[in-house]
């Protein structure tokens, strides 16, 4: 289906095409911006509401700075739809997240106008500030603006960017749009600020004040209250600029101003571009703004997928037999079973209740539950301090988000061994977010930390299952449960409890020749190429090892006993991963067996649907089974024997 | 020799002997115990000027709170001395950083008073703030205080934990310790605005405004100047509260108090401590109080090493002959060397301007290298920020507090394959500070990270050649050198530059049967070995790899087609590390020796000095000589034929 852009957003190839434009002008562009952002998502699917929040301040910025010259940085990049529609990239925008299509967020690979590729939330300051203090030392005129939301503005790395440019004499223009708003609400003590500054809260505690100090003055002749206005005036000045908290950073805070007034935008930025120094520009919008629905129920339409612009119907795919629930969801779910009969267990998010289902422990256990906003870090050292007074706190952070609390991990939680759970969705190749969001790595960078339990579930009984042994008192490990974005294999989820022995694989299926190791859920990949491999008179054993570490040792011994063919199946990186951990056995014990490792190659995998990225990788079902066939090209197997 | 504490100290075995003192004898326990702190350091080492500076600190909390009942919780623990001393270990104080000895941090196994185990910065207000919503949940009247320097707050972490606490409706208490220093002194906005409000600059400001407002009043007889005066006054008490960054993010904001004034002190919390909710003492103190020179050079003081507690001389082994220079202070001199070449070369690092020798560029080269503050991960945002521009950035930064900026490496620089070069100083096992501190996992949370070169010297020359081709206009790859704490080999280091070619290895020594694989510093632990085990009538080979990635496949092969017994050692963790990477290499093309890995086992090690560490962790010289002779026995070699 064609979608025609507005006939003045059509004119629009580059920047360049919008700085002829007239004020009135602006707005159409923003008009027909707006709407076409609309058209192409609700066909193709994509981020949605955060890019409609900022369509005027998208087209304000391009016509007041002189990009790609003047370094614009897009935080988290969800908001960047219209900047990528301006930036030369109209026709291909319906190719948004498919594979080999456009990126959904800013990619320097993909645009000079995408100076900084971004996905994780809370860079751009840094970003912005390396760029600005390089143009100073260069001695180039060039200017650097971040665009950084509420929610990503409670992060650390946030604050130390702010930290840092406060006092760098460089000249950056952090934009702070403000719209309350993280995938799910902004929480925090800093979101209640900006409301306060907002709603001009500080001052209207100051005027009352005030005018009870005057009030027991002696208005009269000599002290009209004319001269007290004037005098509470002046006061107000002071205050609105010393109470502010960018202010005590040493950032010039200019605003709040109206985010959909591309007049006033315009307007402000003219001014700001020729004010030197660290400088904020607090401007509010609202997260879908111009779309109805989509303003009323932001989290709903941060991503929507598909949808009737017309009547508002998100589409979703009709089944005629019970479909196997999301993993997210069976964790949403068993964290309450579990909490319901153990009273030490807590839940914290930092920024994903909806996205994690923690959500569903929020609304029914408030006391237990938390968001802690975007906010990794704390997430993992609040919990260690709470698991110091033995409560046992399932700590769900999506595994490329739990990069950003490495060093909590290790320093906080292993190295003094407490027995927090790091729940890890959204592990292994997430699909159409691409590589800053697939979950890679966590196998290889938990694995070297010592007092670690790492298990990943091959299905959801089998992550019930987990969540239940790591509860149990007698647990004093940390400990990692790992499972991927989407489905899992159950329709019939809900199996009843059982412990899970630490360390304890289970053998699937006996066999011939090859011994394939799986971990995790790519062993019902495993499966698959068993049921394909059988048409080829070939009888591999299957191993769902559980736990990457520790190990199953005896389950090991007997496979190198009986296998001198092994090949092993994660989804994570091949460099250091579950296939290493089997490599290392192997090399301690003197075991000398040919073994494959399949699971995500040593290179940046870019987006597409998992099912796409899984066979670009070779370790779907089809590589699973072409390995083991190679592996046995040339030798008679005993089935073939006997047949 | 007998180290004596003074007649009231001796008397204190726990807090609950302070607890009957007076308010005079508290006085004197605190100069007993500022004096121990010293006769002890100085005769034994340790951190020095940290702990001095809160004597007084540390007995009014002990003093008013209900320890171990109510939760301490010391940041980064340098500062912890007297609170260990007053806590029960008095008598063991003297073994502080010595092998089995106490640790030089706080430390859960070590002691109930030891809440939550410390040494990196910025952990204390979340972990805190878990305690106290433990406490609030389990419904006990259990406080939680957490102490934090100035220095510590600017990471991200703890302004993470500050928007948390101040909407968490929790009893916690943060006591700021400002001194205005991390080891080097504080930098950054907050820093600033910390001294703007204990020198009442904004309180100045404010009067200066009135006043001028006012003058433009009629002052007479129904508004005289005292009116105008207590107006003043109730907005001053309005502005004080209001112009608060830390009452902006909801914490109730208390002092500046003085922090050596223990009466000033005990008043102070003991009134706080009945005041629920989150809030904020801000105390000033100052770094090595009681000892002139350490108040004086405070950074020289923070860890001076032994010293002569009369004169103040600190003790310098002294040798006759040249030794080899730190690796830090190679890299101090050389990357001046280079930047006098190359204009593009910055230096960035987070808060160790003297431990990584940065500063000789700092103070040379004053607009091209920065300390940004304990804000690693803004250290790396930064530093690819500035590559986008065409920046050569060498971002150093400890091994171990590269944890914090782990997913800046994957999501900034790596995935982007930005030109950073990130120098791991303190790589390997560190000695005294222990495993907090510990660069035991960088090489396994790096090699899995696509796109990163990663090297190590294995000498100061190799450490020259390696920043020499890092910073080519031609390497356009991430770049990881690792090196250890400490003195490398060649008193003669000043080697004229040479490239080494990316992921190329060299051969040191050919041999017979065994080759040992070594990378980086270990490769002198190896050439030891050799020479020991020749007199045994072993000869093996030996090649410094170099490169951990790319590995030099060309040399792997040319290894294991001639040896079938290999040994690799390196001073990483053995899971995941440099042998995994040789065994991964194995596997692709079907090798089968025989591998031993020698390197940091999968435990937590603790502190000693490096060799007794290497020894313990056997990767030292005579554990390869160990293995070698293990391989070999029972096999006849070339040369005992020969001879």
């Amino acid at each position: 289906m064609e979608i025609t852009p507005g006939p003045l957003l059509t004119t629009i190839n580059s920047p360049a095409d919008l700085k002829h434009l007239s004020r009135e002008q602006l707005h159409q562009v923003c008009n027909e911006l707006r709407q076409y952002i609309i058209d192409v998502v609700s066909v193709h699917g994509g981020h949605f509401a955060a890019s409609l929040g900022v369509v005027e301040l998208t087209v304000a910025l391009h016509y007041i700075y002189n990009t790609p010259y003047d370094q614009l940085v897009w935080d988290v990049g969800h908001q960047a739809y219209g900047h990528k529609i301006i930036t030369g990239r109209r026709e291909e925008f319906h190719t948004n997240r498919k594979y080999h299509g456009l990126s959904g967020f800013p990619k320097r690979s993909e645009s000079e106008y995408d100076t900084f590729g971004v996905g994780h939330s809370s860079t751009s300051i840094s970003a912005a500030l390396g760029m600005a203090m390089a143009a100073k030392y260069k001695g180039e005129n060039r200017k650097s603006v971040a665009v950084i939301g509420d929610g990503s503005l409670t992060a650390g790395l946030a604050f130390e960017g702010m930290n840092h440019a406060g006092v760098a004499d460089s000249d950056v223009l952090i934009i702070l749009n403000d719209n309350c708003m993280s995938i799910d609400p902004n929480v925090g003590a800093l979101k209640e600020y900006l409301t306060d500054i907002t709603t001009s809260h500080t001052y209207n505690r100051l005027k009352d004040d005030i005018w009870k100090a005057l009030g027991k003055l002696p208005i009269g002749k000599n002290f009209t209250r004319e001269m007290a206005s004037k005098l509470e005036h002046s006061i107000k000045g002071f205050v609105n600029k010393s109470s502010n908290l960018f202010e005590a950073l040493k950032l010039r805070y200019f605003g709040p101003i109206d985010g959909h007034n591309i007049t006033k935008l315009v307007d402000t930025l003219q001014d700001l571009k020729n004010i030197p120094g660290p400088k904020l520009l607090h401007v509010i919008t609202t997260k879908g703004k111009g779309y109805a629905l989509a303003e009323k129920e932001q989290t709903l339409w941060h991503a929507p997928g598909l949808f009737d612009k017309i009547t508002g119907e998100i589409y979703k795919k009709k089944f005629d037999t019970p479909q196997p629930p999301k993993y997210q969801d069976v964790f949403g779910h068993t964290i309450i079973e579990l909490a319901e009969k153990n009273d030490k267990i807590f839940g914290v998010t930092p920024a994903m209740p909806s996205g994690s289902s923690l959500k569903f422990m929020m609304d029914k256990m408030p006391d237990r539950a938390f968001d802690v906003g975007i906010c990794e870090q704390h997430a993992v050292t609040l919990s260690a301090g709470m698991a110091t007074q033995g409560m046992r706190v399932f700590c769900n952070i999506y595994s490329s988000f739990m990069q950003r609390a490495y060093d909590q991990v290790v320093h906080d939680v292993a190295i003094q061994k407490l027995p927090v759970v790091l729940v890890l969705d959204r592990a292994g190749l997430v699909g159409e977010d691409g590589p800053t969001h697939h979950g890679a790595y966590d196998i290889a960078y938990m694995r070297c930390i010592p007092n670690m339990v790492i298990s990943a579930p091959m299905n959801e009984s089998e992550l019930r299952n987990l969540m239940y042994t790591a509860q149990l008192d007698s647990m004093d490990w940390p400990f990692v449960i790992r499972y991927p974005r989407g489905q899992g294999v159950m329709p019939e989820w809900k199996t009843p409890f059982e412990e899970i022995p630490v360390g304890k694989g289970r053998k699937i299926k006996d066999g011939q020749d090859v011994a394939i190791l799986t971990i995790g859920h790519p062993g019902n990949f495993a499966t698959t190429a068993i049921r394909e491999l059988k048409m080829d008179g070939l009888n591999p054993a299957h191993y769902d090892m559980r736990f990457v570490k520790p190990l199953d040792e005896a389950l090991l011994h007997e496979v190198f006993s009986r296998y001198d063919k092994v090949v092993t199946v994660e989804d994570g990186t091949v460099t250091g991963g579950f296939g290493s951990a089997i490599l290392e056995f192997m090399a301690e014990h003197n075991y000398k067996a040919e073994v494959k490792i399949l699971g995500i190659p040593d290179r940046i995998v870019e987006h597409g649907t998992p099912k796409e990225l899984y066979n670009e990788c070779h370790y779907d079902a089809q590589a699973i089974a072409e390995t083991v066939r190679s592996m046995m090209k040339g030798k008679i197997t005993v089935t073939q024997l006997l047949g």
